[in-house]
């Protein structure tokens, strides 16, 4: 793994690792804010409280008993591929590898948020991780605050799973342990880790992850406006070759990498090996997997002669959205999804 | 009036020269984000637009022949005092001086929207101005932005003016000839100068001016949530002795200040001189006035020996609201009502 930050953890999977549908709980990437929270599993709670009928507790054998699922997601950090990003903006700078898909146990958050009985008023759902710290700097809270995130009621009561398991391990401490919201097809900051309250609003939250941290701009009739990042866009990543890397010339290379999307499905993947200039579609691997990533592969007839090449993936998804070439500045330093050139050395 | 910054023109008033409860428009501070647009009165037009039955303009001597309104209100910036936080913060280094009281003379907002009809489900309306330009730190929208800010449809059809008339005079370019906003009770980021379009809208706006700046902390049940900033808060301001004035000892001096709130009167204000230990009640000048300051005096009896003091106002209004001891974090680098000490020495 790649250290990006030491304390708290910030660890990256080389990209170029990528080895099959699913990563390895030790491949997979660690974004965190605030220390890890150190937590024995008989002492922790999962409180529901908020505008509900009956607030309660669950501890974590009574999780485990109730009825479980499992489903593959894919998880992005909103700030995968930071380090692409010209000119260079503050934040961990991600190359490829702040994205992993893996299987995940666990049970509906719609069945505890029924357990409860969500009042008619209710309108988000916050979850709250037990990871707490103070912002650095302004504009910041004052105190200490807990990473926090909400959801509207209906993403919420669609298809958000509180999980317990990860490739059918228990959660391991870095990844959320003893329970981690997994927020299919969002960005992996929805998806919050060491779950520790869940509140049931009866307004809109403009929390510290969701306003000044982890939101971009939208333009509405009156200018830019503040939004909460939400939802992956549609993205292709070249896994093989790495960046830099020297291949041989007049030889055949199998490109590799992953797209993955939100609310939908990879539709095609395309390849440029001139730096955008012809584009050829690549080969998807097995059939999609909803709310997961699709491996594809390309194989490459390298140049005859030595010199540069400049790979661009794109993809587009079945809903008819493409990968844009140009980034969005609107995102600021986030939802980074524009096709990224992969330099390789042709030798 | 003392320069905080040439350009964009940010002028103060010396607070010290208050003198009646009318502000001079030469003496009143000026705000401004980016330079001040140049507008000739034929070439203008108001918009009134977005969820409205019947999208319009109207011309400069169209409003002017309008049903007219007069009203005294307060102004102050919602930066007021900063130079008195400890430690020291970004923005304009504001004294005393950022708040006047002026005569307005304008239409209803309401009798404009009356006009153009709302739509059942509008929710806010949006000023904007003509005023604009590039925000220079992340996070931060892409291109030029105008200074604009949202009013819930309640406010917007209660008490605020579009007022081309300052203390009788046409409104001086600085501030916000031909039109500006006059929102009562609200700090005066909310009072949109140079006003140019009004957009009815169905959702709430999370503009920059609300959202990433002139915003502050609230708490709620899942910790602090950014809300934009409105309602002045109740504060009592020193005008006279100044900060470090040199007083005579064993003489009477004449303390003189002015106090405000919002949606309220100011019930009382209260001086210390000895830096908090005891407080005296303040002699009120005149009758309260809707939505305007309050001036007071205190004839003190200065000590009869030489030393400093520290003097303190305190206001309190007629809903049971006292300016607080201590400065309230979450309010960031806004909205700056605890008591201010004036220090000043005895010889």
């Amino acid at each position: 793994m790649i250290i990006r930050e030491k304390e708290p953890a910030n660890l990256e999977m080389p990209f170029a690792n990528l080895d099959g549908f699913i990563t390895p709980n030790e491949q997979f990437y660690v974004r965190c804010h605030f220390p890890i929270p150190e937590i024995e599993a008989r002492d922790w709670r999962l409180k529901v409280e908020g505008a509900v009928e009956h607030p309660f507790e669950l501890a974590y054998n009574e999780i485990t008993r109730m009825k479980t699922r499992t489903i593959t997601a894919t998880l992005e950090c909103a700030g995968n591929s930071r380090v692409f990003l010209v000119p260079k903006v503050k934040g961990t700078q991600w190359e490829l590898g702040a994205v992993g898909n893996a299987e995940w146990t666990g049970v509906a958050l719609a069945d505890v948020l029924n357990q409860a009985g969500m009042k008619d008023n209710a309108c988000e759902v916050i979850l709250e991780g037990a990871d707490n710290g103070a912002i650095p700097e302004p504009p910041r809270p004052a105190g200490k605050i807990h990473f926090a995130r909400s959801l509207p009621k209906a993403k919420a009561m669609d298809d958000v799973l509180l999980a317990f398991k990860m490739n059918g391990e228990p959660l391991p401490a870095a990844h959320g342990f003893p329970l981690r919201a997994i927020v299919p097809g969002w960005y992996a900051m929805a998806s919050i880790k060491w779950l520790e309250r869940i509140i049931v609003t009866e307004k809109v939250f403009n929390g510290y992850y969701q306003s000044i941290d982890y939101a971009h701009w939208q333009q509405s009739e009156a200018g830019p406006a503040l939004v909460p990042i939400t939802e992956m866009q549609v993205k292709a990543e070249i896994a093989r070759p790495g960046i830099n890397e020297v291949v041989r010339a007049g030889s055949s290379y199998l490109v590799a990498g992953a797209a993955w999307t939100s609310r939908s499905e990879i539709a095609k993947v395309e390849l440029s090996t001139d730096g955008g200039a012809m584009w050829q579609v690549v080969r998807l691997i097995d059939q999609p997997v909803k709310n997961a990533w699709q491996l594809w592969e390309f194989d490459w007839k390298t140049p005859s002669e030595s010199g540069h090449c400049s790979l661009l993936a794109r993809a587009s998804d079945v809903r008819g959205r493409t990968q844009p070439d140009k980034r969005d500045a609107d995102h600021g330093t986030y939802m980074i999804n524009h096709s990224l050139p992969i330099d390789v050395e042709v030798r």
